[in-house]
């Protein structure tokens, strides 16, 4: 497949531009019986719509999320699932100059190059983070069926923006996360985080941050090696998050500098089941899953859109050129990151478990 | 498809097991009129056997590759290339008592659980890291590949054990890189990384570490928007290694705790070509190639297999039980692991080359 | 991948229901760089459509093609181009009672025992011949890149309606299909079938047939040994399109009652080129093109939905039943097959062609 | 994938050439818990071994299998199945001239196109009909597990040599089909068919001929719409093997010339189970199968080597040529086919049996 698509047996197929007429996603691979409607994926779409805070972009983005194929009678038919959101306020004039002045820390350089006079350039086109929304339509399915299905459940929530971070024990529910802007279920810490970012934006500058996302629920043996392990897939996965530059496991980076003694997680018998003391693992071994919490930490790079001049290329003149980022832009997008994670992360889940024969049939 | 295999139109089959007849790799996607011989996958085994150095295990494993498949009168014909090595000190004994009682840090109880009775345990079977050998035999194709037609080349190199940690400047050969047993270009950080090893393995504990990965001489404009960016496809490809739990690109989870004026790579001309001053995208935006060198540090946490008493559970019996691993275990696979990597990179870029065009046709 | 994609580096994703609110298709893999309108859609879509003779059915489908991304300034960007037909003159009340009453012929009894109650029986729901509307909508993009980039055309017509038979030679243009509204080049014959269509309808029943199809232009190579074969994934798109129950190329079932000196094709050079003297092959051999015209025949079996009594079962009451089929279906769907045939030929065609690496880049 | 692979869960991956090492299959996919050994293989790959009777090629090869991975203490793990078969009987020399000349109905042209000098010519490399000795191990393997699994049986025959045409109802098992050398039930047509290869063997000629075959005991359902259809993926599989020009499902070719009347099959309950009275529709409808046997008639075209001077031309001189194909050469192989045909149905109702949730987990 060429790249627009992601899964196995669960498919998600984006398509669409920041400033073209829509963005949309058809997911293929859903079992029939799931009960769905537009409320199920708005909800999501609501946590990363921008404009709601203002320490988020002031674009008035509506994104109301229609269901045009794969649903009859409140439920899911088998057949595949077409949802798409009409765009509505693109302002396209701030990236004329752009066409030919690629912004530092954006994809306008090599996709200039890859496509020719032919890229859509206008709000980075196929690159925008406004692609995003249609990870959230598919992965919003895939998070319901999950839930229907196994119980299985991803809460995933901000501990680190710029340089303020924080240890937080996982939240049982999204409503810690969701109870501020920031999307940190530390209330003392989001306040710090806040401030922060609206420092950045004062002074013309952006973030970046880290989210943590815990899966719960999920039965033994997920997972398909060598290739199809659960870490290549939700990295891969969460990689297609424009800004991601790593993605880590269980005790991952600070891991590789403690000892095997100190990392293995022992094994024990709880209620009777088996399970480990600790989860340096983050719940994953041999890239199978082993029924403890999934966890996953992802970094995000600061916003590259900045109100500052920046240095770059004039590519028609080929000389240097000097270039101030017009339009509104994020100081930080990662307070609107979280349900995108949650999205990806429950269509890897789920395309496994549909592999793995989990969930089958109708349901 | 199922797990064993990796790749669009450069896939690598991996079948075999750690202790069955043999283990062995199919690639299919190479072009016609590569120049190919068991030298050119036989120097890569090489860089990664074991029973070189007293750091490593002392399992002697011949590794000798045998090409059955693919080449004709010295070239590739178009045709898939399949390799095999045959399996020869394999001593399975060790593994016996380990059939109901999971390895902390081992696949062997999501194992277990997933294919029942019939996992095959000796030896970590198909979770060993003894499969890195049918990476490695397809990779060595993939990177001779990249550097005839391309000049495309990655170096990797260990830049951490344990808690010994240093920054290097990346190396123009491997020559430094393989001039020591640890696999560090820098000789004097190579001396401590080897002493803590010894340090370990004396301790009956075992290390981790990180590796960096550079690549250099990639064209503009390689990777697949949005799901087969350059990052999630070489971390998947990374992931499929036992023992990884962090993949990071340029300055990574750093680079989240910095500013947009700081992190992002003004563009310039230099000697004509458009270029960037830094690189702390790591040589990808937007999920493509940029031109710069790409650069990934990958997190190898320390061996699960350890000579001390653990706590498990005895599946069989379902009560706790305490296990000392036996057989002959590296105390830290990173010095070994830079060919599994240079092999994974270029198999990814390889792949995305022939995606993009770049490879096309008899060469 | 679920059902609802085809191909390889050129993949048509089809989505939408008979009765639903629309029938879509999304084609990724299509390079920069084809101008392209809803205009080089339509043409085919109109081809297709119901309502223009008295020998289709008499549903009025405007089938108006919107194309709703991977599209700028008139020219494919190499983003996903997605395609929509709201649907509009839908009447799903005659097919109420057929909810536990399959027809005899069509999808609906395994459909309701795959999906249960959840299937979306109106109008075949996903398994319509409406959705091959889909295909032509992939089809077209790709057919109008193969002229394009390699000035590869096809011309598919009908030679056989019910019992009326006729050897055509190959037409030059699609002109004398698209004369007559059998879309047989032989006007005579043409007459004859359409004579057949409209007794066949008058006494209460239905018609299938032939189509032929000829590829022209094709470079030699195309096609990937030993599972992508020329023949295999034409034929497996083919028999994609509801009703079809055989697919032959070259001299097909025909020459397997020949003998081998009869059968093969003898090389000569003409103009300076190497081809065959005759083309029994169908232009196909060991499954790669070898510059003659590709020939392929399609059988199609008589339309399922005939206004007679017919012997079925109710599958609620479990008892036999008697349906009578209502709504306005064609008495023979074969000469508005053509356009579908070409569309999937010249998917599966340029899909190889770019696998190939025949087209490449930025067109 | 590159076209060595089929199959979305249970993947068949062939490698090998025709004069090269070995031919060898990888099946990746395949649950854990079959009981499998080289017998089960062996049986099916002798079914197709030449050199068994004086109206197949006197070439011997012994085509001993050996499995080198997958099984452990007998039964299959759940990994990949490697099997291979070591090349011994080839001789190559009778294939220097033909470097330059391609024979007439083979595939050395267009493959000395694609891969240009480096193309393995001997014996057909890749393209050879030996090549089909892998989907027999892999074949062997899928049909085991469905019989195993599901009880589903498919038994292939010849029903037509050259011109001797038999109609048969189908046998219950394959043993009146492997009661003669020309694997036909019917034993006195088999008599005349038998007699019309010595007659082609006689005068220098070759014949082809049709193979109908047919699979019980399916469940409902089985099949992916739109582009999964069972017919969609059985014939993609059936043209992978070299002399086929013709597939049909059901009444197929002749279906087209009856009536919506007289073609469709009415549904009846028998034994208290859904079932049709015919079944013209060969088992599977919208795609789908219905759990009436599925029925498909498979068209080789007559053996392109034959002892008779054909025009060619000499690519290297870029003039005409005369050859005469030596070696030893079936004057048809369609009876050595039937065993091909059932393994690649079997790879296909096996695949699908896992990807619809019939066959999951540990058998």
């Amino acid at each position: 497949m060429p790249g627009s698509s992601i899964g196995e047996r669960l498919v998600l197929t984006s398509f669409g531009e920041s400033h073209g007429r829509c963005v949309g996603a058809v997911l293929d691979g859903c079992p029939a019986g799931l009960e769905l409607s537009e409320r199920d994926i708005q909800y999501m779409l609501d946590q990363r719509r921008p404009g709601q805070s203002s320490i988020t972009t002031q674009r008035k983005e509506a994104d109301r999320v229609e269901i045009i194929s794969g649903v009859f009678r409140g439920h899911t038919t088998g057949a595949p699932i077409a949802t798409v959101i009409w765009n509505t306020d693109q302002k396209s004039e701030a990236y004329d100059e752009l066409e030919h002045v690629p912004r530092p820390g954006h994809s306008d350089y090599p996709a200039m190059i890859k496509y020719g006079k032919f890229n859509d350039h206008r709000g980075g086109g196929r690159f925008s983070g406004r692609l995003t929304a249609t990870h959230v339509m598919g992965g919003a399915i895939a998070r319901k069926l999950l839930e229907k299905a196994l119980k299985v459940r991803t809460i995933s929530y901000v501990t680190s923006i710029g340089k303020v971070s924080v240890q937080v024990k996982p939240p049982k529910t999204s409503k810690p996360v969701y109870s501020n802007d920031v999307r940190c279920p530390d209330a003392a810490a989001a306040a710090r985080m806040r401030k922060a970012i609206v420092s950045a934006k004062t002074g013309g500058d952006s973030l970046g941050g880290i989210i943590e996302s815990v899966t719960t629920g999920l039965p033994v043996g997920l997972g398909e090696p060598v290739f199809g392990s659960l870490e290549s897939d939700l990295s891969r996965a969460i990689y297609s998050i424009p800004s991601v530059k790593g993605v880590e496991f269980g005790s991952g980076f600070a891991g590789a500098a403690s000892t095997g003694s100190e990392n293995n997680d022992p094994f024990r018998i709880k209620s009777g089941k088996i399970t480990t003391i600790t989860n340096n693992s983050g719940g994953i071994l041999g890239g199978l899953s082993i029924g403890t919490p999934i966890t996953m930490r992802v970094a995000f790079k600061p916003v590259s859109s900045i109100p500052q001049k920046q240095s770059t290329v004039d590519t028609k003149a080929n000389k240097p050129a000097v270039l101030r980022v017009k339009g509104r832009h994020d100081p930080c997008v990662v307070p609107r990151a979280p349900p995108v994670v949650d999205a990806l992360v429950s269509l890897v889940i789920a395309d496994h478990a549909i592999q793995g024969g989990f969930i089958r049939g109708v349901l």
